[in-house]
């Protein structure tokens, strides 16, 4: 096979019950990306551990060897995986984790109130692919923060240093000048990463690797500051439409594209069994809102929410795999009246229960009084903390309010106290927020809350744009991610609007994809310029499929060429329809080229242009 | 007719002739946008004048006034005006110029060359509106460059400071406030814009009227950092596709949705022509670069270029009326080494046209050297200089470089010539520019160039993104729309792949739109956040038609929602298809607004949240 060769399209396959379910998950895109190849490798003295990459082959006239790039997308892109649903992804942890330890329980037994009393053809069957249920003893080691405070490299520390570390070695020649030349506000973006930086940090609750013991097909990821910017993409149902089979093809269809985590917000019927498709399914840290199942176990009635129902939500959730909750625990009863005078009052859905349940009875929130028993859930199963921001702004006119940063404040304290009880800990923030406000987001959550990861919705930059938020928001998303935001959660096209549908998940997830790599050039990440330069070799060449393989989304590229040059022929052109032959800017640069580098080695001919260029001659940068 | 009964659809009208020319422009999209109503008013003491702005009508629940919103979109969304694209657009500004003693000249005459030859049915019949030339003596004023230094009030500065102080009356209580809770990094934003404020900009070269004499039709628009930041549109043809029909559709089009300005970078056959049907229906500055036409004169054949060939062009397009020039003076043969080393070399048309020339002879650039004769043209007919970036990068790792900065030095020589001239300037910057980087660039302009205002394109923070580059620039132009630059010249989604149709002109204006208001909100505009709040109000009072109508393209807004919940009762649903009725945020949020507010008057519940909350506490923002 050529290097120019481009990869079959994505096919739809392998899924597929004998006699499908028409309430379950029934195909999924699988298929390299075009020309594209997945790859493993493994750290040193591991051959055990296979670390996946994507490989973009270059034509041969570039002579470089195929970019390697960071790989989010599971076995779903390995033609020599066969996928089955139904059987689950193979669980690479899985040796990992029976070497700790942990004692097998008897799960929870599901109740039909966990799937909201879904029942006969409207019930999702629960996903057949085995999985045992591990829970640590209170004096064992579980979390990822107690290993790496005990001073003890876990595997998954191994495996995210490795996959951190990609491109590192090949960008080495002038790694330290681009870091340099970055303005990382404070952040310690290392040449190299080690296992021991990566454990020294999770140590530090700078970093977290969001990994559920009980989530074996995880491919483990490192979030923080100090690491490549992730992006979180939502899916899930809700009481208004979406099935099993959509989610789980959203989550493959978003981790496609590069989504680092994905979080199952549903809130419909058969949330149990829908999550367990996802989870038995997902290569990427899974995370949920545990408050949503919750409520829906009460029948809505936020009256009637109390800990003994969100506790057993907790252990249901934590026992599926779940790898991280978002817990809005910072919504407390004396902050609710900070938000009477807002414009959009509290636009957190979990937040907003939270308010509701504290007026309702005139009491503080049980969430925070009984967060201890929280930690002790989460920190038996390694689930972390997201810890939700329930008053975040929903207008720049609330944008930084008192309501918001008393919050903020409380989750800071909050963070302490998670740490105190071993688990690991990230912070969710805003919102919407105007330019001029967003670094005091950053500059506060990093103080508050001791330099725990902050992941970040947007912020929205603008009001005014419904339909194009996904914009409104990369603006604000890439500022805050160049500013010290470890994860961006993505906002789709349809925000404040309708549900993403699968081209909307795919245009938030290269919006953010976009926003994240901004905010990784701008820190001065060693490797982070390695594509982009190969890109832009690719266009200067007129290497057409090189630049739409190289890109984001080939796909796309590809079709928006086409459109107006349909023709193989002008895959190799020397120009594009822009300009057309004659105007070619990249043309006759090629053409001149040559000859300015004679020029500029001719030392007579540069002493001439001194003269003529007079005070304005700058020399050549080497 | 009440005020929630939404305007009727745009229809495409009125514009074909009784036998429709093939060739020449056949419809244009007229009517108002959703919602609105075209309205005009006048300057104290000048009945005479009428300003155009948009009133979007609110549901009477709201008990607000229709928001008025500044309005690019010319007569063509007035119902009141027939459109005629043969006739052309009402000349406003007839009797101002017929005031000011300019001679009426008899035209330089066509010739076959300024038409790429075309012939017969391959040729544009010229658009048959009359049009009059006038061209100013040298001893009278004529430029607003020349009146403000003179200390003389012209009418296109009482109009562009009525049309500025839009909403600053309304956004008077707070706009202190708002000022000083923005960051202008040095701009001066006044609290109201007088016509004194406007001439003192302008006479101190920050700021530009873009008003040729010969373009009686043009609402006048001013580009500079103390005023609301601008968004320039481009369109043309190429030697590959597009005819003029399309082009003067893709001008209404684009002005519709928000343009300031509009760039024709047509370069195939019939370039004279289809510039008369754009300039006859344009309501906005037009601006060209003119090395274009020149090159097709000479048969594509850059050393055939010469100072008489460019002379003739300049006037030529400046009879017809163009408000701008683009000019690639600043690259000299001196700075063409520079870019011998980039990745990207030159990726400016008028760059890499005048470095091949350069270099073809060895000799300065002619523009470069004639550069005070092109100064005594423009000055004539009051055409501004937007003094080109020909060596902009056009990749990340080129930003910033020797060249780049070589011409911006070079630009900031020749600004002050051409102010020594009495000619308006604008300064064209970059290109593709990684986040960090994006503030030196700005500096550096303000400085080198004396505070003329910036005009730049993007810039994109990122090289991989094609298909979305849309959204890798408007990061970049926000950022640089906050820090200080006049005008953002938009990015479409086919940057880099093709050409822009109708669908990526929106997509690229509605994009900019966002990130000049991102710009204005963050340099703390004293009206800007009106429509923000105005829209977010409706979006917490379940307005539906209201923040769809409010948005910057209600169009998408409405059809987005409508994909999930197309009933007609959805639109007063006090819930979305995001979270279904029984998740709703918002609604939660108001059903607790009330109890919120009760709670926040009541002192005694107060001091239990006090000393409930403990030392989280923080007193309610009044």
């Amino acid at each position: 096979m050529s290097l120019t060769d481009t990869a079959p399209p994505p096919s739809t396959s392998a899924a597929a019950p004998a006699t499908p379910d028409p309430n379950g998950p029934g195909q999924v895109t699988t298929g390299p990306l075009r020309g594209s190849q997945k790859v493993y490798t493994s750290p040193a003295g591991r051959p055990d551990m296979r670390v996946p990459f994507r490989d973009i082959a270059l034509d041969p006239s570039a002579k470089e060897a195929p970019l390697r790039v960071y790989d989010t997308s599971g076995p779903y892109t390995d033609p020599a995986i066969e996928i089955d649903v139904r059987r689950g992804l193979p669980p690479v942890r899985a040796s990992w984790l029976a070497a700790r330890g942990f004692e097998t329980v008897t799960p929870r037994a599901i109740r039909p109130e966990d799937n909201g009393h879904a029942e006969g053809a409207y019930l999702v069957q629960p996903c057949p692919a085995p999985h045992a249920v591990y829970k640590a003893r209170p004096d064992q080691l579980v979390t990822q923060y107690e290993f790496a405070k005990a001073g003890i490299i876990t595997d998954e520390m191994i495996y995210v240093a490795h996959r951190e570390n990609l491109g590192r070695q090949q960008a080495a020649e002038g790694a330290a000048e681009r870091m340099k030349d970055g303005q990382s506000f404070g952040a310690a973006i290392p040449e190299f990463v080690t296992p021991e930086f990566v454990r020294d940090e999770i140590a530090r609750g700078r970093a977290i690797i969001p990994a559920n013991i009980n989530h074996p097909e995880l491919e483990p990821v490192i979030i923080g500051r100090n690491f490549l910017v992730k992006v979180n993409a939502n899916i899930g149902n809700s009481a208004i439409t979406s099935s099993a089979a959509q989610e789980v093809e959203k989550l493959v269809w978003a981790i496609r594209w590069g989504a680092d985590t994905v979080m199952d917000l549903s809130t419909g019927r058969n949330i149990h069994n829908i999550r367990d498709w996802i989870l038995r399914n997902a290569p990427t840290p899974i995370g949920t809102v545990p408050m949503y199942q919750a409520l829906e176990k009460v029948g809505g009635d936020v009256s009637k929410l109390d800990w003994p129902v969100f506790r057993d939500t907790l252990i249901e959730q934590a026992e599926q795999g779940v790898d991280y909750f978002t817990i809005h625990a910072g919504v407390r009863l004396a902050h609710v009246p900070l938000t009477a005078n807002r414009v959009t009052g509290i636009v957190s859905r979990g937040g907003s229960i939270m308010a509701s349940w504290c007026l309702n009875g005139h009491r503080e929130s049980f969430l925070y009084e009984h967060f201890e028993e929280i930690c002790d859930i989460m920190r038996a199963y390694d689930v972390s903390f997201s810890l939700g921001d329930g008053l975040r702004p929903g207008s720049i006119a609330d944008a930084n309010d008192a309501a918001q940063f008393a919050e903020l404040e409380t989750l800071g304290e909050l963070t302490e106290i998670a740490w105190a009880k071993g688990c690991q800990v990230m912070i969710e923030g805003p919102g919407h927020v105007p330019m001029h406000k967003i670094k005091e987001n950053m500059d506060k959550q990093l103080r508050d809350c001791k330099e725990a990861p902050f992941y970040t919705l947007g912020p929205l930059t603008t009001d005014i744009a419904p339909g194009y938020d996904h914009i409104t928001s990369a603006i604000g998303a890439a500022m805050i991610g160049w500013f010290g935001t470890s994860m961006l959660c993505y906002v789709t096209p349809k925000e404040h609007l309708g549900l993403p549908d699968r081209n909307d998940v795919k245009t938030g997830v290269i919006t953010y994809k976009i926003a994240a790599h901004a905010a990784d050039l701008a820190k001065g990440h060693p490797a982070a310029r390695l594509r982009d330069d190969a890109l832009s070799r690719a266009r200067f060449s007129f290497r057409w499929e090189d630049q739409f393989n190289l890109s984001l989304d080939p796909d796309t590229a590809c079709a928006y060429h086409d459109e107006t040059m349909p023709r193989e022929a002008h895959k190799t052109a020397h120009f594009c329809s822009m300009c057309g032959p004659k105007f070619c800017s990249m043309r006759i640069s090629h053409d001149l080229k040559d000859e300015a580098l004679r020029l500029k080695g001719m030392e007579e001919k540069s002493e001439e242009f001194r003269q003529a260029g007079g005070k304005v001659y700058v020399p050549a940068a080497e």
